[in-house]
């Protein structure tokens, strides 16, 4: 099943870090691109193609000037949409079906301001939790349940560098 | 079993946002509450004790000046202590072996620079994925899969705000 993310209504400044926190959890759980809305910020972008430069895989980031045109167009290649939000149904509940439709996905996470037509255009509105916490856990939580833990065994092809797992201390090998 | 978390190397303006996510997620997993180092950041503290005010639970955050008294103390009262980093073991692989350990943990999550001693300090250095990403998706998936779910069904005692989860739109139920 292909999936990305959409990052909704990013801000260079205020939101850089973030921003870059939700792609790499998208990378690092198995996503494999992600478009974001806002204003367009190269540094970000940067600093994601620099970790997939380095630990590999194939995660593009890109930019969309409209969060409407790009469902319209995922929905032209037969995807469908999924919103994360703290006011949707419980993914625990939802998950199963979610992961039996094989059709790509596109995960919304908020920014500064969801458009509250976002929550009729989804064809799931999902909550991680109904708590206030961060788009970044949501992400993360998400596809970690969406793959059932597989994403954690994942390989990125064409990696420079790779962590040797260890109990104490750091290890990383070089391997181009 | 216990839970506490501790944020290393918090600087109040470049971090505010990231340390509050790490807050917030620790306390929508299921956390107890959080310690962190660095410099003092009453804002960020106000914005968690806010969020807890109005969404319930008893989840608390305390500054303190030194993490190595902080570990200290933590083993006083028969605690041990769990360092998230990239470069341990695979969380998939001692999730099982800590979820047994009924003793209180603490799960250290790094900041700016994390001290190299850490790594020694630790009874356990856990990777959630040897992939670069972040504090807040390594912690809420780690405490997903400590919980192995059941955090997702938490109620938070004394809330004045709780979301009624919906298939569109928002509905909040105002309890007190």
């Amino acid at each position: 099943m292909e999936i990305w993310v959409l990052r909704l209504g990013h801000r260079p400044h205020r939101d850089q870090r973030i921003t870059t926190h939700v792609m790499l959890a998208a990378r690092a759980f198995g996503a494999h691109g992600a478009l974001y809305t806002g204003v367009r910020d190269e540094s970000m972008e940067r600093s994601v193609h620099g970790v997939v430069e380095n630990w590999g895989g194939s995660f593009k980031v890109r930019y969309v000037e409209s969060w409407r045109k790009a469902l319209r167009d995922w929905r032209e290649r037969g995807g469908r949409v999924i919103h994360l939000t703290m006011y949707g149904l419980p993914v625990q509940r939802v998950i199963d079906e979610i992961r039996a439709d094989p059709s790509p996905k596109l995960i919304v996470v908020g920014g500064a301001k969801v458009p509250g037509e976002l929550y009729g255009e989804a064809d799931w509105n999902v909550a991680v939790t109904s708590q206030p916490h961060s788009e970044v856990s949501a992400l993360a939580v998400f596809l970690h349940m969406l793959y059932e833990g597989r994403e954690l065994e994942l390989e990125f092809e064409g990696a420079k560098l790779r962590v040797i797992p260890q109990e104490r201390g750091k290890r990383v090998e070089r391997l181009a």
